[in-house]
């Protein structure tokens, strides 16, 4: 538990939690005659259920290499994990990080503020591969480096070594010593449990859900069990089709509309653009819809626009850098993404070209329609999101 | 000219700008055959035109009281006006402000930084009193208060008192004595050049336009004259009918819709909900659409919702305090307005919740379909802006 103690959910919300137990089984079949059996068994014992709300999370995706269970290798996902590395910090030096997403990006930059020695191994080309693009990453990557943090790109992790804790990894073929390793390789859906319930798992590996976050078995809806947060796939916004939204602005919408439904609502949960930022030093980069990339591999045509202003008027003493892009479906003109790169002030921009993207609009329609807040301190009087829809539509 | 000289349109844009020269008249008349006389006199000169862009702007509101002409007496609107305010500061001490809206709370503060005795005269209840709703705008005056600005609320100022320069301002009965007065106003649409070209003048006093924003003379569509700036009014996107956006942002805007249909293209304005932010010391302000004061002006029926939370996740250090409202007409349940005081982050936030206004979402649908970008330095995982539209919806 992190935010409260158990004690203050039972006292507070009338809310009975149960830690260090694991979740053993778990039932919910339909007999012929319609009759519902539904219990989950955890510490031995046996609960029955109105509404099952599954919230199982995700794991931290670690290659199928040697080495990953040495003592030294660690990965990022929860307080205690954050707690074991601080400890092992103490007595290391060197540190390696596979995987430049921003999860790793924002560790390589903390530890190197500390002193460590740290690598960043990526296998792509570029930092933040999959939902930002290069040019836009690339800057986030130099900045890195001119604070000390060395990168390994289009290099995979192949082994860690060691005899009893880490003493080097094996990347491409070359080993780099180092004193420890940190996984910051992506999250999967951790479908267990819901596999043993027999529920319908996705295309993308995570659980399929109905806008009402309840849960499928064959196809058909199982009106009382309910999904939430990294284990469950939903709708893109931007694409018709699955996507994953593994963030935690996600799992929190997804948890009120699936606790609210399992206690008899009717909300929905709608299809996402899943905006993100990261704040890296004294950088910002955030995005929104799809990457370059993931139009790609979706098969989507793009154009895309670009420009390059400042956070504030021209005239106005420290005023940041910031880029920002823009990409369109190259048939509809709609906006599908966006991703900024600035000094400051990265997050609400980010959140009203998701907005826009949203509400379906055309390039055309956003130079029409959108407006944007003035004032010389934090904005210039045409903000730099319209310079760069405005490229797009030249572009188009 | 602010931003070039004169010569650097001539030599990068090829546009010929003639300075110090007032237009005399201006003629489009169209006669009984069809036939066009189109043309402008400047300088004792007259120039034919093919199209005429009327960027006559707005002029300071100064009430009709006695005094107004006395040396010390100032409206801020012009770089020069700003360069006289400077010279004459240099010989007072106390400084009188008339209007209590963005203008004249940024000049108070700026005055009361360098040292200065000022004084806030409003005539309404509140400061910001048309755009902001009260409960927002109280902590900025207190903010100010506490910075040693001082004012005297719901006191009309009924005139200027001095022989040779001003000594005094008579604020609803009482003599302020002041070496200097400001008029913060509000402006007014600047019709002497549309009046006499016959133009159609709109119920707010201002010109009327086509969404192409082309004049009208007596309903007719005028083909080549084309308007932008404080000097049109618009069609509003959260209302049926027309409003003034008298904001920089709005401005170019236009201008960029104006110049270029002016020159064959065929560009639309679209409504506007107006967005709006003021940085006053490390408070900022903002809003978009209406103020409860505007919808009830406008016959508007509403409801509310409103949260305070923080800039940052709440264990990230340095959060600021956000407050947000939201007003969602009260039949359809559209968003009509927000507004946001907060000590950072603002801008993108209302321009935020601008698109999802001009989106035309319901309160309802904002809380399925929104999303914000999280990371702990820049946001709450549920930003406040969601906590505001969950109330809003609780309360409708």
């Amino acid at each position: 538990m992190i935010m409260h103690e158990p004690s203050w959910y039972a006292k507070e919300r009338n809310i009975n939690i149960i830690t260090e137990t694991k979740v053993e089984s778990a039932v919910n079949d339909r007999a012929q005659d319609g009759t519902m059996t539904k219990h989950v068994v955890a510490g031995g014992k046996t609960y029955e259920y109105d509404s099952l709300v599954l919230a199982t999370g995700g794991k931290v995706f670690i290659p199928p290499i040697e080495g990953t269970n040495l003592p030294g290798v660690f990965t990022v996902r929860t307080v205690k994990g954050g707690q074991e590395i601080e400890e092992y910090l103490k007595k290391s030096q060197k540190v390696a990080i596979a995987g430049a997403g921003v999860i790793g990006l924002e560790l390589a930059l903390a530890l190197a503020n500390i002193g460590k020695d740290v690598t960043v191994i990526e296998m792509m080309n570029q930092v933040i591969p999959r939902i930002a693009d290069k040019d836009m990453a690339d800057p986030i990557q130099e900045y890195l480096e001119s604070k000390g943090v060395k990168f390994l790109m289009k290099t995979p992790v192949q082994g860690v070594i060691g005899t009893d804790k880490v003493e080097a990894v094996n990347a491409g073929g070359n080993k780099i010593p180092c004193d420890m390793v940190v996984f910051a390789t992506g999250v999967r859906a951790n479908v267990d449990l819901a596999k043993e319930l027999g529920l319908d798992i996705g295309q993308l590996g995570a659980l399929c859900v109905a806008p009402t976050l309840q849960a499928y078995k064959r196809g058909r809806l199982c009106p009382d069990i309910f999904v939430c947060g990294d284990v469950m796939q939903c709708q893109s916004a931007v694409y018709n089709g699955p996507t994953m939204s593994q963030l935690g602005s996600s799992a929190v919408k997804e948890g009120r509309v699936a606790g609210a439904n399992a206690a008899g609502k009717n909300l929905q949960f709608g299809p996402v653009a899943s905006p993100w930022v990261s704040i890296i030093g004294d950088q910002q980069i955030a995005g929104t819809g799809m990457s370059l990339g993931l139009a790609s591999w979706y098969g989507v045509e793009t154009v895309t626009g670009k420009a390059t202003g400042l956070t504030r008027a021209r005239y106005y003493p420290d005023a940041k850098k910031m880029t920002v892009k823009i990409i369109a479906d190259k048939n509809t003109h709609r906006l599908i993404g966006g991703q900024i790169l600035a000094g400051e002030e990265a997050t609400g921009r980010i959140d009203w070209i998701t907005a826009a993207i949203l509400s379906g609009v055309t390039a055309e329609e956003f130079l029409i329609r959108a407006e944007n807040a003035y004032c010389p301190p934090t904005s210039q009087v045409r903000d730099v999101v319209f310079a760069a829809v405005e490229d797009l539509v030249k572009n188009l």
